[in-house]
């Protein structure tokens, strides 16, 4: 491989960003095109901090490109959810049973900023913002642009295309469309959307709820998260129906209705949003939408990474860790196959592909299990329990959580595939007070494990996956 | 509602001509575009008979529609399975213990010529050939197309349009790319792909082999099938690794290739294969996808029907039998709610949607078993019981195929919940020897059901579907 290839990465955000500069940092000479304006000038959130949740597996793709520390300095570490009921009482429940486990809110425009900033600092990356793709020549590896500044349009020719422009990837649709060879793909979407709204920090310019927590309000069908920023600020997401419950959003159109909702049932968080009714009227409603295809990549001439090729619900958290640690996957298989992109993309879909699929399917269970669950006795009782053996057992205990946030050296189908196992066991036992009478946590852990495996076992048995 | 509102059916294939039969009976005005020629007067398979596999929802469809008899006419019982090893011998198992619970090998030809001739008997129907379907204008209701006889385009302004254009509906692309709307969409291939051939009759047009039974010679990562045709001929077909494993369709390209995989795996069908070589070359090579989308409809203007809706992989025999039950489900729909298509629309997809997703993945699954598991002898031993059970208790024991196939008043969503886990009661019993001890068969059935409540209720319990 000439290591002087031009590599095309189209789409400047967490994702492609990351990836250029682990691109640069292996010797690669690379262009980065973005659509929208260079977010570290313009100010493109209109305002709003848009934050996210940082946990091992990104961390562990940051530390490979070296800007870990620069990461950390901006994050603010919440320890575990604080869920407020419907009276405004509130109850903590951490992540793990072990204090060195918790996910970080982060903003994502200034970590988006440090990672544009190092790969620039490479000689051998330029990045090019307000130049749209409109379409890619997948056999003759051509990106075609439209330049918002100049309103000109214009081809990039490369040698190698990698597509990072997210959810609604040009590369990705240029496969479809194209037709050269059978593409499976599914967008799904959830009947849910989302709104972002905020509370402002105080006079002080600090935080007037506990910023070391996800603030979470369940009310079965809807619910309102929050999470904290730097400036003292919280960035509200509101999760609700586009159209279907007796609250939704196609019938919340007035702000008599809004206020009415909230202060029905987000009264405490409804102190803290003054503008409400117009952040409402403002803000965009979101759409939730999970994708999946295959093959990510065509030849050794294109690969899609990040949201472009699985973007994901945001209820487990893991949207840009998993983005990340696409990078920390195909570095890996760089170290193994360098010299021939075919073969470093073919091995790369199938180390990373599963895994994808995964976190995927996760994080709309999650959507099931916190808008249905949250409230149920049972799944409390598991969570007591599993917070207690992660305490007593940390070297031996992992709730499904804790495998998909904390160990980033389990891929996430096994995170799942074993959680869901171990979830069933702990769930059903629960449900039949089969440990009612066992005082000894030791003996639970031998009873959860063995439990554990035999549901596997005999999933195994009937040849399910 | 109007009955002489013009309703409009894109495609006159099987869930088309079936849908303008029945919408014909109820009163409605019905015009049908076909884009292929009329296959009653031009063969339009290429000399090749096309057989697909009939059962009990599709032969309900048929009834109510008045077209049980003539269907009937042309079917050929099928009772059980021919399993072919590779030395030749042959063992055969039938499809359930009821010994009236058999599949039927049909012309696809000759029974969407009777669903044809039999629509066009009511004078408020016509049906166009010829006419493909370019795009539909879903808001104003406006399909447009392009006539293959006269090269002209031109336009029909209907009040209801039904897309029953097949797996690759123009109806669904415009709900795609016109994004009125959030469309749930997927199409997933298998790796797998597939050739039809042919056995052709003898010199006395008799069948060369058992016509009373679908023939099938699993080898693992491939498989060929056969179905009888009235005319004594079998199509038979090949599926096979696209591009994967020793032996696949971009590998086998010439004619010692193709002899020589057929002279090894399957030797004793390869006698009564003549034409091999010359039909692998010239047959195509056909694509295996599930396609799934919601919603099906938009507003209550148009709706998605049939393949158009849902498309199957073959593997449950069901494609034919699903479409063909649309049209019993959108009938039943009618009847309670005829006069305002939007609801009747809504209504259908509710009562119709998760049995057509379940369907969808029944098929895939019996790819993966039909593929994996036919040799291993815990399924072996397994279905051995079952046969056992449905003869001993006809109207109490029901294996998930016969619930699919044979119950027409059990949807496929709820065959599918119960049979899986009946299925995975009975293997996990019989891998772990727990009914050897037990030699009355009273007994076994009691076992065998209470552990599929069992474990229906532990998935209940961890909130599993």
């Amino acid at each position: 491989m000439n290591k002087k290839d031009n590599i095309l990465i189209i789409g400047a955000g967490l994702c492609g960003s990351l990836l250029a500069l682990r691109l640069a940092q292996r010797g690669y000479k690379v262009s980065v095109y973005e659509s929208r304006p260079d977010l570290r000038i313009t100010d493109i959130s209109a305002g709003r901090s848009i934050n996210l949740a940082l946990s091992d597996r990104g961390f562990k793709a940051l530390r490979l490109a070296g800007v870990e520390k620069k990461a950390r300095e901006i994050c603010i570490p919440m320890y575990g959810r604080l869920i407020h009921d419907i009276e405004g009482n509130t109850f903590a429940s951490n992540y793990s049973g072990r204090a060195d486990e918790y996910i970080n809110s982060i903003s994502r425009g200034d970590l988006n900023g440090i990672l544009l900033t190092e790969a620039e600092k490479h000689e051998n990356v330029t990045i090019h913002f307000n130049a749209k793709c409109t379409s890619v020549d997948i056999e003759n590896t051509i990106a075609h642009f439209k330049s918002y500044t100049t309103k000109e349009e214009f081809s990039v020719d490369a040698d190698i295309i990698f597509g990072t422009d997210g959810a609604g990837s040009v590369l990705r649709k240029s496969y479809y469309l194209e037709k050269k060879f059978l593409f499976s793909y599914s967008q799904n979407y959830l009947t849910h959307g989302y709104k972002e709204l905020e509370i402002p920090a105080d006079k002080n310019g600090k935080h007037q709820i506990s910023k070391d927590h996800l603030h979470i309000w369940p009310r079965g069908k809807y619910m309102l998260i929050a999470l904290p920023n730097l400036d003292g600020s919280f960035t509200v997401t509101l999760f609700l129906g586009h159209e279907e419950g007796e609250y939704n959003f196609k019938e919340l159109d007035s702000e008599e209705k809004i206020k009415n909702f909230f202060q029905k049932q987000f009264p405490d968080a409804l102190e803290f949003i003054p503008n409400i009714a117009e952040e409402f009227a403002n803000n965009p409603t979101g759409a939730l939408g999970t994708v999946k295809c295959s093959p990510w990549y065509y030849k050794g001439n294109t690969l899609l990474m990040g949201d472009a090729a699985h973007a994901v619900v945001p209820f487990y958290g893991q949207g840009m860790n998993a983005s990340f640690e696409d990078v920390t996957v195909l570095d890996e298989v760089l170290n193994e196959h360098e010299g021939d992109w075919s073969v470093v993309f073919k091995a790369y879909q199938e180390r990373r592909k599963q895994n994808a699929d995964a976190i995927g399917d996760l994080a709309v269970e999650n959507y099931y299990e916190m808008r249905d669950h949250v409230a149920n006795p049972i799944f409390k009782e598991k969570r007591k329990l599993e917070m207690a053996l992660e305490e007593k057992f940390p070297n031996d205990y992992f709730s499904k959580y804790s495998m998909v946030t904390f160990n980033e050296n389990i891929g996430y189908h096994e995170a799942m595939t074993k959680g869901r196992a171990q979830d069933k066991a702990l769930l059903n036992m629960v449900a039949h007070h089969d440990l009612d009478a066992i005082s000894d946590l030791n003996e639970v852990l031998k009873k959860v494990q063995e439990e554990t495996n035999e549901i596997l076992e005999e999933d195994k048995v009937a040849g399910l996956k």
